[in-house]
This record gives structure tokens, C-alpha cells and sequence, in this order.
């Protein structure tokens, strides 16, 4: 089966990512790429690696009436530059967003690939998870699930790369000169992904007092994110690694791993990796999660979803291993 | 004043850090410098910038008996390597060990000089403290002393460069080729810190149900350190700033910011950032600290200790601004 | 066809690289890894997101005479170490040897792939190129052959990432602290990688007065490595993209740029990307080639050799785009 | 002798370096600071860990006429832009130029400070030399001085750390991102440093037939520049390493060694290494330099300048040892 593939803001990491993927995916083909600054380059000018007919590929200026032949097409624009133009494209063509615009809105399917997969089938508007949720959900998932932690006071800790800002530039905070050799925490206590994490939590666990602390840390890494997630609960370790293993048992791009996780184990891979400590005494549970912001932060998920609202095999085109080191 | 100094463990990372601060001290002298593997060559060897008397220092072999003529002397050992050596040097030589073995033991003073500084005066044994209590006792202390946060439930997830592990080697788990790109936690439920934090806390509260929870991190920078601290308490962050604005007034090396600090700010200083973000609804206080592990968290701090044991200002040979970029 | 690999040296980088690129591989099962300090553990136990099949595998303690069964053996061992042993293995299976000891070496075949891939047809042991030279000649080659160049006097300026000098450890030069805002030139007028570029230049422009000057370089990155090459010749810039187009017109691995190109345009590909600035006035060519040191340097093109002796498509299993970023 | 010192293009990078060893000189006091985007806001709200007079001053719109009482003034604006300003500031401030708009210039004296002390005494218009500048013709000019190499075709490989580029921004191409595991060479045969260095190396060998070939690297780094420098000449290792050693005899802050330096050997201070390697049978000489690009190559030689040309010690203000690791 041949899909025809499109990507809005194929300049971006994102974007650029997806087509990555899409490069080597056995039933992709990818037809048309768009972008805002690089409209009007080859693709090739962009990614100089491209083979041949990727290389041709000119970078159209992103429009919704653009798409005609394309069967799936993957956006990824900035937080609040999607929502008007995915809205006029023809409901024949099915979208998965890796923007932040259409979590947990009306008419869209929030795209947790790896606990929700049953929901995507038959759907044509998919809103994929930000990279934030997707490492954290993914480590809280069994546990919210089992009714093993307190809802009501979880508090997320996270590390990530400097990729999941984004390519903006203009800003010398990004630059390489002062991110390395830097580690700082950003957005205390008003972090954009909280509403979207409180609402799957919710859902995960049935219970309606969902409350999160969530602190967002900026290391000097390029992909990468870390969430280390300190729970309420009275489990022992092993309970709480045996309830991911039976959650993720079949699943294909969960690992649920004794020792704490490196993010490097995911790195350029669709993998996320979960693990475990808890402290019954002190009722404390610690959930760790670990994932390429890139991958399954972004498009590795994205190709998933894709998958499943196709009917493709969910693994198509992602089994690749992480890169190490 | 003219005052011979020593340094054991010259050629780790925290004995380095001494030599380079000694060197530009207006009143140390250093004199002696003793090794292990690195015993029998000369400094210059070690450290290929050092100026003409420095660089022709050869490093002895450690030994407790060699030390007539020193005034003070820094060790900076492995864990469980300088309590006997140590305990055989000369009531006469004053001793800052920036290592492990002597924190809160019997007849040494722990010297967490920006909170008690009057402690030192008078006193030839300070055990310093280690890297991850300093930059997190000075972000709590002015909660714990104010009796602002409950310390019976405190979680600290801590960040660190990898020169906090020491010079070490040997093992490629701190190989450039695998830190780099990668964060990882470890040590969770049992870092060697807790015992230490716990009383320092106890001390300033004044309560004795501490109880912390420590995930450090590894994270791919060479120097720095930040610690997120997860309180429970109803302060604004308005009151926690001024608590420590207060508690820290007149007091040269900790700056209380607004924004969250970045451990860039403190690179290759004596200095300490502490910062706050507080959700009284939820009875949440976030505190933050911010420092360089091998200087507030090691051969800085350890200098100041001894200014205040030597009677000279506080800010000898410690005054010099962070590096940045 | 199913072709049954083994891998010999498979915990260090390139043995972990040539899995990961072969667990991907449409005609390739791993069904024999080995190694030293690592034998006795499970395979995932080394590389944490292995799925099912290759998670189970058990590492052996690498022995010539366990290898019933295999049709392609790579092995990435340490200089000096599989000399011996490889002189063991069955004439049946086919040896791609990633380490140093059999480059023109005799009864082994050059493995340069982009270059001379019909000289591997038929062959069964396969000498890989060096990361270095994989880099330099590719850019040297369409000038050496076609006498363009002096090679009497050519000078080549390479700049590593630290994975090139294999996981050893053992060394904190190799460290994080250390490596990371370090640059250091090393093995000046002395490495080990002239032999090979000397014979294999000789070879390319049918003259035998080939003189090399070498100086590597370690630089703070993981992977990739950037060749400099300064040479004498009359040409035009114009002349030597046009002359390396023409030679590498129809070879799948090899990019040819106006721009100087970044090492990361090939980050765990089995790309290789050359340009040339040219001064005729000064009789000056500037020759630039780029590539992953474990990609092409190393497991990708054992791949591709590995392709061309089992007469598969050149590039089954290595198609994949670089990761960026 | 306390002097008192502006400094425009504070809030670069080497304007920020200027600062912060001005903040430490015995006998510099920093009572004027501007810059453009800065303008405005209190020094402390650009350097977070400023002690008190210095945090609060206020950063200027950068101005030549608001400088009476300024005794020296630093000035780091990119090229191109302290042309006008400087010509308007009065003769009686002394100014050291770390820009690139006076080198060579009427009227200035280039400062190259460890090779030309002399020259500085009683000029008031100094041009700092550039970084690329710095670490390369520290090296080349000993041997340049006795006539050991042949000046008209030396080919110089430099790396350089990110901060070199300024902290302009804007520019995802400096980003942490795609810096981050990359290198690349820019700006082959054109850059804009050669004509600098061509006229000392005319000056130091007394020849006119000068001829440069030169070609930066970016490297993944933020502080660190590396000059690897193929000469033509007969001499040996030995017989460079002590015509380096006699020409910088008595000078306080270049350091000859035999082996290849560090970058990192020099990070935080204003000294400079050199080394050689030669083959006289190819009639090769591999020059090598380090040093800090913000030190050395910025604002630690304008501070040694600055002291020549006040009358001060040499090394007043800039003895610190380098940061290490």
C-alpha cells in the first residue's frame, strides 16, 4: 500500500524529523513538503543528505487547498499557526498535528499512541501528545491506571534537550554559547502542557482531582527528555515495575527497565522507557520516563499515529534502534 | 599576612580547583602538593599554565608526617580515603577536608559558611560540605530557619555536571562518547548526601522529623549544579524572596534572583544563586539553587572556610566573577 | 534472502553500531554476537531498547571456532587483537573486519566501497577502512584520479569526535570533564592511519611518490569526522566539484557540495559529503570530506561491503537519512 | 594608581569577559558601561552575580561624548560599527579597540601584546588583535622572527569555539542545536582575519612575499581557539621548541611545551601555548597555538594592553589560572 505524504513546516525539527522517518517508511511516499522561511528552496538545501527524489522536492508555501492526492499529512507549526489553516483542509485528508493546537479539542483524537492505540482507528484528526506528556504520561500511565498513586499531588520534574524549544533562533538564550555548560528551570508553575497531562491523567485514572506540579528544566543536550515524577502511593518497587510490564505487555515501543533510564537509549528512536523506585514507608513512589523529544516526543509518535489511523502495521517505519552512543 | 598552604589530591578535580584558587589568594602560599597517581611529577605537569614557583612544586606522596611549615592544608580525597591520614596530621595544621569522611563526625565542624559562618572562628577541623547540600541547604535554609516549609516531606532532584563524580575514569559510563546527548538519574532512595542534608536541616529547623527524598541526575556539562527543591508550605513567593533576601543580607556570596538561576551564572565562582516560586493554594514551594560544584560546592566554599579559620575577610581570594559564556 | 551475521566485539561502538544497522537490515539476521569484558550477558542488558528476538541473545566469549552457521561475520576489535583469531574462521564464512589489522593486508581486499565497490565482488574477507581515511579519501579520490593533484605533497587536517577512539576507558582523557570545550591535535607526524592513505592514494593516482602529513584532531562531539586537505594543483573549484561529480555520478553514498559541509549532515548515516575551494593563483585545492566515524568510518560501510561480497542491492540496509539534528 | 575604566559592548561576549576581569584588576574601576540592546537595564540584570557598586550600574546608550572621566576605555562592537564612535572620543581617553575596525589602521598600534610590549608604551589608540589572530601568530612568530620558515605558503587550520562568532543570534546556525555535534569549515579562502595576520607576519620576518592560507572551523565548543599551522622549513622539533623558548623568554603569559596543547590548558585566562612538530626530511613544520579566544584572543590581551599602555604591571588584573576542567 503507497500513502502520499505531506509535511507542513518541514523546516523545523520536527518537521524535518518526520520527513526523516517518512524517508525510510516502507509505505510512505512523501509528495508534497511545505514551509514558511525555506518556501521556495529544494528540499535538498535544507537537508543535504537527501537521496534523489526527496532531493527535487521544492519547499512549498503552506496552503490548505495544496493538498490534493495527499492521504496524510503531518503538521508541524508553532503553537497557535495551525488551528486556522488545518481547519480548511478537505476532510478526506487525514492530518496527524505535532503542534500544540488541537490537544484534547473538540473533533480531535489526542494521540497516545502507546496506551490509547485502539482509539485511533478510523480516525482522520489526530492530535499528537507534546513531548513533555508523551515521556511523563508514558510513566504514569500504569500506575494512574491501577489506581496505584494519589492523583492529587503528582509532581513532574523534567529534563529536556534544547531541539524541544524548537528552531525559532533569534534568540540568543538558544545559542550554543550559552546553553552549554547550563542547566536552569523555566515556566515555574505555568507550563502550557499542564492542562493537557491533568486531562489524560484524568482520564487514565477515572478520578477528577488531577493536580500537577510541573517544572520544565533546559539542558545542554540537543534530543532528549527526562521526567522524573515523584507520586503518593504505597507500592514497592516491584509492584509498581510488574503493573508496567502487564500495562505495556504487546506493546512494541514501551521498555519498562529496572535501573533508571538513560535518555540516550532512545535517541533518533520511537522507544520510551519507563522504571521505577518507591519507598512504601514513605508512601513515596518515583516514576521515571524516558524519550527522544523528537521521536516519540514528536514525530516518531506522529508515524505511529499515523499508522494506526491507516491501518498500517503500528511499526512500520520506526523499529529502528536508538542510535548509540 | 603570609600562610603556607597544602593540597592533597592535587591533580583531582576539587584539588585543581584549590591550586587554581590558592594561587591567586593574596594571603596563601601553597607550599606543599601530594598525590597518588600523579605522586613524583612535577605540578606543572598536571596543570600546564601554572607560573614559575607553582610549576616547579614536585607532588609528594601524601603523608601526614611531611607537613611541618603548613599553616593549612585542603584535602580533597576519595570517600574513605582521608579519615586516617587525616587523623594523624598535627593538631597545629589547620584542616578543611572538601571530602566525604569528616561531615558531621566528632570533633569537625561543618562548615556551610554562608549560613554559619560564626561557627568556623576558632576552629583547625572543618569538614566541607558536599556539592549537592551546598546548593540545596542554601536554597532551603532560609525556609527551614524560618520555620516556612514542613521538612518532614521535602523532595530535592538534583542536577549535575560530571566533574561532581571526580577525576576518577576508568570507567566509560563517564566517557565523553556516553554522557554526552544523555541524562540520566541515579542513586535513587539512597544517595550518600541524605544523612548530611538531614541534619544540616534538622540543625537549622530546629525539628527533628526531617525527611528527604534525593534523585540526582548526570547531566552532560562539566561544572555546575542545580537543585529543585519540592516543599510543602503556604508562603507566597513574594515572602520565601524576602525570607532570603533577609537571611542572606550582609552575607557576600549568595544572590536571591527573581528568575530562576542558571548554573551558568556561577561558573568558576564562589557564588550561589537561591530563587522561589511559590503556589500557596496548593501548598507548594518550589525553592531553587543554583552553584559550581567544584566551587560554592567544593574549593570555593572550602577557601572561604578557611579565611574564617584564619581570621582573614571572608572574600580573600574569592571575589572573582563567574566565567560567561 | 536471509543472511546469518555475527558480530564480533559488539558491546564497543562500531560492533554496536554494525548491530544496530543489521537488526534494521532486510536480509541480515544477527544470530551470533561476542565480546570480551561483556560475554555472559544478555544482549538488551548492553543496548537497553533492543526488541524481543535480538534482547534474548546471549554474548559469547568470542571464540573462531563457534561460528557454524554464520554467513557474514564483522568484527570490531582492537588494533592487534584479531589478527590471530580471525586467521581461524572457517573460509565458508565471509569477514568484514572494521578493526585496523588486515587493511592491504595480504589475502584481504580493501574495503574503500564508494570508490572500488567492484573489487569486493566474489571476496570473502574484506579489509574496512579507518574512520580517517574513510573521510579523507573520499574527498582526495576524484582528484588523485585524475591527476589533479600533487600527491607528493599533500597535508590533511582530520578532526574527530571521541568515539573514534572506541570505548576503551580506563582514561579520564577521554572523560567528559576533560574532552568536553577541549580541542587537542595528537600523534603529530606519527599516526598510525598513513600507511593505509599512502597506499591507497598510490593506488588511486597510479603514482608512487605519495607523501602525507596527518594530524588528527579530538574535538568535544560524539561522533563525525571532518577532513581538511590541503594539496597542489591548478584546478578551479569548478573543475573539482565537476571532476568529483563525474566520478561519483551513480554511487548511492556519496554528496557533493558547493557548501563546505557539516559533519552532522551525516550523523548516523552511511553518507559521505566532499567539496573543494580552489585558488589557482596559489596552485591551492582545498579538499573537504565528512562523514560519521561509525558510519561510514566504520559499521556502514562494513555493510555495504558486506552487501556487495553477499551480492545484495549496495544499499539494503543503510538508506537511511542522517539524523538531524 | 586607580584608573578608571569604560566599556562599550558590555553585554557581548567580549565586552562581558572585559567586565569581568576589569571587576578583579587592583587598580581598574568600572564607572561606565554601554551597550545597544542592553541599554537601559541595571548591569546586574545582565550578569546576575555582580557584587554591589557593579550591579548597580546602569548599562549606557553607547555614546563618545559621555566619557568624561574615563581614563581608558574598552570598546567591543562588531566590525563596522566603532569606526565613527571612536573617532569621536576624546584624546585624552586611552582606548584598546577589541573590535576588528582599527587593526592596521592609521594612527592605532596593533596590540600584540606578548610579541610587541614595547610598542605599547605611550599610545593611546590601541587595536586589539583578533582571536584567529592571536593564538595563530603566537605561534608562527618565533620562527617567523629567526627566519625559519618560509612565509609564502603557510597554511593555517584553525578551530574555534562558538563564542567567537559573537553573541549575536538571530541565527539558528549558532543555535545549541545544530552546533551541538558538528563541525564544519567556513569562509575557504576569503576570511576576513587574513589580511591582519599577513602584515605581522611581514612585520615579524622582515619578507613582503607573504602568503597566507587560512581556514576556520566552527567547532562544538563555547570558549577555545586551536591553530594547527603547516609551515615550509628545514629546522627540527627541538631546534623550534627552543627558538620558541628564547623568543618568549621572560614573557609572562606564553608558555612553549612539547606537547600539543589543550584549548581547555588556557579557558578563563589570558595565556597562550605553543607548540611544534617538525620534519625536516619533508622540510615540514606543524606549528601549534591555543588559546582562550575570549582571553588571549579578547579582552584578556586588551586588559595586558591596557596595562602597557597606563604603566602598569604587565600581568596586573590578569594572572588567574585557567579553569580547569
Amino acid at each position: 500500500m503507497s500513502i502520499k505524504v505531506g509535511i507542513v513546516g518541514v523546516s523545523g525539527y520536527g518537521g524535518g524529523e518526520a520527513l526523516r522517518i517518512c524517508a525510510s517508511h516502507p509505505n510512505f511516499q512523501v509528495t508534497y513538503v511545505a514551509g514558511e522561511s525555506s518556501a521556495g528552496q529544494r528540499l535538498v538545501d535544507r537537508m543535504p543528505g537527501l537521496p534523489g527524489r526527496l532531493a527535487d522536492l521544492v519547499i512549498q508555501k503552506w496552503h490548505p487547498a495544496a493538498l490534493s492526492g495527499i492521504d496524510v499529512l503531518f503538521a508541524s507549526l508553532p503553537t497557535g499557526e495551525s488551528k486556522e489553516g488545518l481547519a480548511k483542509v478537505s476532510p478526506k485528508v487525514k492530518i496527524v498535528d505535532i503542534g500544540g493546537d488541537h490537544r484534547f479539542a473538540e473533533g480531535w483524537t489526542y494521540g497516545l499512541a502507546d496506551i490509547w492505540p485502539e482509539q485511533m482507528a478510523g480516525k482522520t484528526r489526530i492530535a499528537n501528545p507534546g513531548c513533555y506528556p508523551s515521556a511523563t504520561l508514558t510513566a504514569i500511565a500504569p500506575l494512574a491506571a491501577a489506581g496505584m498513586i494519589d492523583v492529587s499531588s503528582i509532581i513532574i520534574d523534567a529534563k529536556s534537550g534544547v531541539s524541544g524549544a524548537g528552531r525559532g533562533g533569534g534568540d540568543s538564550k538558544f545559542g550554543y554559547a550559552e546553553v552549554n555548560e547550563d542547566v536552569v528551570a523555566y515556566g515555574l508553575l505555568k507550563h502550557a502542557h499542564v492542562p493537557e497531562m491533568t486531562k489524560a491523567i484524568a482520564q487514565l485514572s477515572g478520578k477528577s482531582d488531577v493536580s500537577l506540579t510541573f517544572t520544565p528544566h533546559l539542558i545542554p543536550m540537543t534530543r532528549g527528555i527526562l521526567s522524573t515524577i515523584y507520586c503518593r502511593g504505597t507500592a514497592t518497587t516491584e509492584e509498581c515495575l510488574k503493573a508496567a510490564r502487564k500495562f505495556y505487555a504487546g506493546r512494541p515501543f514501551v521498555r519498562v527497565t529496572a535501573a533508571p533510564p538513560h535518555t540516550k537509549w532512545a535517541t533518533g528512536s520511537n522507544l520510551a522507557f519507563v522504571s521505577y523506585a518507591a519507598d512504601p514507608a514513605r508512601k513515596l513512589i518515583i516514576a521515571l520516563g524516558a524519550a527522544d523529544n523528537l521521536g516519540k516526543g514528536a514525530a516518531g509518535q506522529a508515524v505511529q499515529n499515523a499508522n494506526l489511523i491507516c491501518g498500517l502495521p503500528e511499526t512500520a517505519g520506526i523499529e529502528g534502534l536508538a542510535l548509540w552512543p
